[in-house]
């Protein structure tokens, strides 16, 4: 038998550019939306690459493409895959590339190594972008783990006012069958999945193993004030939400750059009312985005940010309302398979990093039925969500072959 | 011959009750932007009522309406009053009291003093608050002192799209008329209008005395950072253009705290691009509008802007763009006028405040041609701009007197 699964690159670029085609957008954009013509067109051509490589095909309910190898005794899966679906517009690698790379690994194992003694699936998720369906967010392993509410197929609705029911059913799918999607057979799932931050890069490494998905928090911040006439009002006598805001957003953002690596904070979007030069503003709303992976420092910065909202209602004395509208734990990947992963690298030679994901995954999901864990791979400049994204062909055959040998040691 | 103009308040109610019937917008509302149905009616009742008051009626090219009374000789007139058109919506005081308040005292001075020794004359004047051409400020006020360029009847368009030419042809204007609105025998003009802001009601006076008219910046300052993942790029390789936009509003609103009354600062609107929760702003784009009446004082506030923008430009080293889009330099009202009018008070026991104007006024744009000062009088809670704004009859009345008094000291 074999002792290493070895990948060929010639195979990662072509299966990349082919599927890169469906809903290709400019020259290296792709536009693929759940539930549209590309997004079927991609999925077909998975299951028939799936097909070619010897794999047994399936669609479950809400047209996640699984490819399976199975093993003489059946039992519990060990799973690889991403998503299909893509930004509009999005780059060719976010999540295709870990649905491309698990068919690939799949393909080589079962080439190289034959039948294996655990059951080996790929899978090509349907969605997790939410980019045509604001409220969708994780809809295909959401779907897998059991996680999605009977009336979410009325009252969730794309851009154009569809609901998900009606965009199911132009595909073909049955939204009446979303539960027969769930699985309970799921042992362990592994991702691979392009970097969506520069670390790797800046580190020069091609692949790092992800420790865990890190906790998000958003807060929506209201603050109240009272416009008034810009040259009018003398400033003594002025209810300005402006200078508030200033301090809560310098504040929050200053404390995660104190507190330095991992911790984040974002004050990304910003809405003056009613906006306008010369009027003082009568209540400004934003976001604070705070994300940290261990629960410790998550409990830290949380409470630093709210402490700063409080000193800053008391010294402003405004009504400022504070709203939590999501608030995601962190997921820890599963110790021992990062510390197989990271075996298998040094057995091959491989310079990595452990570090934990800043950006949500469908690991996170899938972490509520198995064991999961995520390979990253360096983007140029770190940049995702855009036709810029960039991977090489060197770094993903070399994300696809630390894939492939892990599943050799899980699954042999 | 009288020693001083008494103002019936009665007749102050139902002037200003009637012209706000003119574009009523809810119960206390006022709809009536420049060349609108609503709009030529109110001209045509203060057409009327002029005629009622005994004076001479005109009506020039933009539209304004001039009820003369004539002194025996002749000469350069002294001209009082205000606009006649509203924001959308606006209140039943904000320019109305002004016009109407014109016409009263011309009226109980032709009544009570008979011909003046020199030309009077009240003014109605057709636009200043851009509420329907946002590039016409100070239309009737500019067509007076001949500061219209040929083009802007082509160029100035409303919300709907329709061009200033077109919307004066259609209340029987016409454009290629303009230059025929100039005067040149203008001597005096005096301009009652209600304070705009809340420095009267707090001083607990009905009325107060401008000596000058602020000078106003606007800066637009563009921030250019890069947009960001907000959670898989950490804070030490982010280029986050929110913390320069909230050192550079805090510090400049803060000058204008330090520096105290007169000195305003406002950041009233903030653009973020992309303006989303997770993603890292790529550009803040905000405008400051910075205040002050003094020539010396506005220096000294515009240098500490400057200063502060620079300083962040260093300390971020981002890319910051600063843009000075508006720049008015103050004007001082005619100091002997002031005199005047605060002697007429002290004459008449009441008690008054001399006080800047934070807004601009058609006055400043009088000041042209001729010496101006404007009487302010008290607004509950100091608001204007809106169907809430309110003067007391009792406080419009004093304001009247005083304008009736100071004439006829200044034309018998």
């Amino acid at each position: 038998m074999v002792d290493r699964i070895t990948i060929d690159p010639g195979l990662v670029e072509s299966f990349l550019m082919e599927l890169a085609a469906f809903g290709a957008y400019g020259p290296t954009g792709v536009w693929r939306p759940v539930y549209t013509p590309e997004w079927q067109a991609a999925q077909d051509q998975y299951a028939s690459w799936s097909v070619d490589s010897g794999l047994h095909v399936r669609r479950d309910a809400v047209g996640n493409v699984w490819g399976t190898l199975p093993s003489h005794d059946g039992g519990p899966s060990i799973v690889t895959g991403s998503h299909i679906d893509s930004q509009r517009p999005g780059g060719r690698y976010d999540g295709a590339l870990g649905a491309i790379g698990a068919l690939i690994a799949l393909r080589a194992l079962r080439e190289q190594a034959g039948t294996p003694l655990r059951t080996l699936e790929a899978l090509s998720m349907c969605e997790e972008e939410s980019s045509r369906f604001p409220g969708a967010n994780f809809w295909g392993s959401r779907a897998i783990t059991g996680c999605i509410h009977k009336g979410e197929i009325d009252t969730l609705r794309d851009y154009e006012g569809e609901t998900m029911g009606d965009a199911m059913r132009a595909v073909g799918l049955d939204p009446l069958r979303i539960a027969a999607a769930q699985r309970h057979d799921v042992d362990t799932f592994l991702e691979l999945h392009i970097e969506q931050g520069p670390v790797l890069e800046h580190a020069g490494l091609p692949a790092g193993i992800v420790t865990g998905i890190t906790g998000i928090r958003h807060t929506v911040v209201e603050i109240n004030g009272r416009a008034d006439h810009a040259g009018a009002v003398p400033m003594d006598l002025r209810k300005d939400p402006m200078p508030a805001f200033t301090a809560i957003a310098s504040g929050v953002i200053g404390t995660a750059i104190e507190m330095g690596r991992p911790a984040v904070t974002t004050v990304g979007r910003v809405v003056v009312d009613p906006n306008l030069p010369a009027i003082v503003p009568d209540k400004v709303t934003f976001t604070i985005d705070a994300r940290h992976p261990d629960p410790e420092g998550r409990e830290r910065l949380y409470a630093r940010h709210a402490e700063i909202v409080n000193r800053v209602t008391q010294e402003t004395r405004l009504p400022i309302t504070s709203r939590i509208v999501m608030d995601q734990p962190p997921c820890p990947c599963d110790l021992e398979l990062v510390d197989l992963i990271h075996h298998v690298a040094d057995d091959l030679s491989v310079p990595t990093v452990r570090l934990h994901s800043g950006a949500g995954h469908d690991s996170q999901v899938m972490a509520r039925i198995a064991k999961v864990a995520m390979i990253f791979v360096r983007s140029k400049d770190g940049r995702s969500h855009t036709p810029h994204e960039f991977t090489s062909i060197e770094d993903a055959t070399i994300g696809i072959t630390l894939l492939a040998n892990a599943l050799f040691r899980l699954a042999y």
